[in-house]
């Protein structure tokens, strides 16, 4: 078995030790002689499980008493419809910041639901920065701010949590969530996809303030009524259990790695590392403005796109594999979530210079 | 390792066959040096394994050109939701056969989107049958008439499926899809959470007569909106992943086992073994009309409900777990799905006896 450097945007790489304590218990879990995923979501050696990834979760992020943690599923393209449903609260409108293709895909969804009001975009740099808080248009009486805290196809971050004033903040966390510490307290929403930096897909964390629950519109489906969700402690349908357990492992893992600090030093230390090489040459380029370059994915063109199909076959020769950039933007991509040690970036960044060599 | 017999009703036993292939493929599938949790969705490694589960998945339920199958999220409890959002289709109201705990369910979450018409109950007989079809008040302008084919609480199945003219017919499947042939061509839509016949939970199958589509209400979310994700190929937003690998992997041990001929007349060994053995005690009691018993789920009662403490604790140290009844009926319940083998069964009889030569 030899494992390769997963650069996937998502689903993505996840930590070996992790994959390994899976493999080992596939067949009976502990002792019981069951496999997780063949337990009932009510029995006591699968609610152990499920509370011990809540419990850890909480303690990774700091969570404060007064949020609920909610295992849903759906991800964050179903969010775009599920916090609208819950959110508006009787607000004519919401505030949505449009920093690149996710945020302009929530902003159509969340316009059948209610008025949307883009208080700022990006969208004339080619989403290639993140607009000045400063300048924001945002609207006193809104619902709430959505910002996508990083953007995975378009490789831009918020460094800092801006401020919104007493408006509850609601964040797309799906592509850096546990990638550095957060101040939750900060969010009245923080909602994210698991399969990048957490699990696999088909798991989605909602991280929610109490007192925003209770008003979602009468067409929300009872399984995503936040409230509902919270007063069944995530049971109110069958969670996706084996994900859940596989999060845990994550949580787990992260915390022996020595939790956000350490692990949002480590994931500088491999963005620096990239964009340092990126920077470096002539041959490679990456558009997003320096101050919100993000650490998780990183855009790069070739000078010559002429040359991506060469360039992705030898790095699939090296063990370096997903690296084709999204559609959208062409050229490539690397996703180097928490997972991703550095030597996979290290071996990419060798890659790259070998190529340049060859063919620059 | 000791595997025990586990007659959980969901999530529930899968092949052992099955987690032992998941188990070696877990940190490198095929090698390709990626577990199948760490691909892309849009990637040819996975696209290829979602390609071959849903020809597997066609192929044993002789699926008809003209259904779409799709891949979805939030399980039957979500779809109680979905499916008046997708199936109303501008009709006012729809009519809805009352069998048990599921199809009530059915009913109230419907009732929030249109009028709902209990065309006939069992509700009157503690839910112990299913109203003769000949009886049903159906409403030939309703958008659906809904049935639940397995009453997995209460221990009810459709043997055979109803006429119901014109109208499409509409299933929850989830706890008895894959266990007999079914003829789909008379359905207009049948739906399953994956975690009783299928895999692991957080995976919903969706098969949907193709003219149906297009006409969802305005309030449902893109990502439940079945045409929508027919069209993205089940890839609108990124599905669940590694278990639609499992599922996979359960679909191709099916058909190694001869397909749905094949385990529908080893599901009818097993409930006619299980059943017998209850009807030849007076220690044992099941309330079900036998005409309408499940095969799949068996609620039974001890004569003194004071013994079901010790009857369950002699049964796990017999590696016979997960027999506790809901808490809706209380006393037992077996559920003896594909996966359960029919030694199992014998074990789980030995152990009536058993417990009845000392108790009884």
């Amino acid at each position: 078995m030899t494992r390769v450097f997963n650069f996937s945007a998502g689903p993505a790489a996840l930590p070996e030790p992790v994959l390994r304590q899976a493999a080992q218990e596939m067949l009976d879990w502990q002792g019981c002689g069951m496999s997780v995923m063949e337990m009932s979501h009510q029995g006591k050696e699968f609610t152990s499980i499920h509370a011990e990834a809540l419990a850890l979760l909480r303690e990774l992020l700091n969570v404060p008493a007064n949020y609920h943690v909610l295992f849903m599923q759906g991800g964050a393209i179903a969010e775009n419809a599920i916090v609208p449903m819950n959110m508006l609260r009787g607000h004519r409108s919401a505030d949505y910041i449009d920093t690149g293709e996710w945020s302009k895909r929530s902003i159509q969804e969340a316009r059948r639901y209610g008025d949307v009001n883009v208080a700022a975009s990006s969208a004339d740099s080619g989403y290639t920065a993140i607009p000045d808080a400063k300048t924001w248009q945002l609207d006193p009486q809104a619902a709430y701010v959505h910002i996508c805290s990083n953007e995975t196809i378009n490789g831009v971050e918020y460094h800092d949590t801006p401020d919104v004033a007493d408006v509850p903040l609601v964040a797309d966390m799906s592509s850096n969530i546990l990638s550095r510490p957060v101040d939750v307290s900060k969010f009245g929403l923080i909602y994210a996809g698991a399969q990048k930096n957490i699990g696999p897909a088909g798991l989605t964390i909602v991280i929610v303030r109490e007192d925003l629950l209770g008003k979602a519109l009468p067409c929300t489906p009872t399984a995503f009524d936040y409230q509902v969700v919270a007063e069944h402690g995530s049971m109110y349908n069958t969670p996706p259990t084996y994900a859940i357990y596989m999060a845990g492992l994550v949580f787990r893992w992260l915390k022996d790695q020595g939790g956000l600090a350490a692990i949002a030093a480590r994931n500088r230390a491999k963005a620096e590392l990239l964009y340092g090489a990126i920077d470096a040459s002539e041959f490679y380029s990456n558009s997003v403005n320096p101050t919100c370059r993000s650490w998780m994915n990183v855009p790069f063109k070739l000078k010559d796109a002429s040359l991506d199909e060469a360039f992705l076959q030898g790095a699939q020769a090296e063990g370096l594999v997903q690296l084709k950039g999204h559609r959208v933007l062409g050229g490539m991509r690397a996703s180097i979530y928490n997972a991703m040690p550095l030597e996979g970036v290290q071996a990419l960044v060798s890659y790259l210079k070998a190529f340049e060599r060859r063919f620059g």
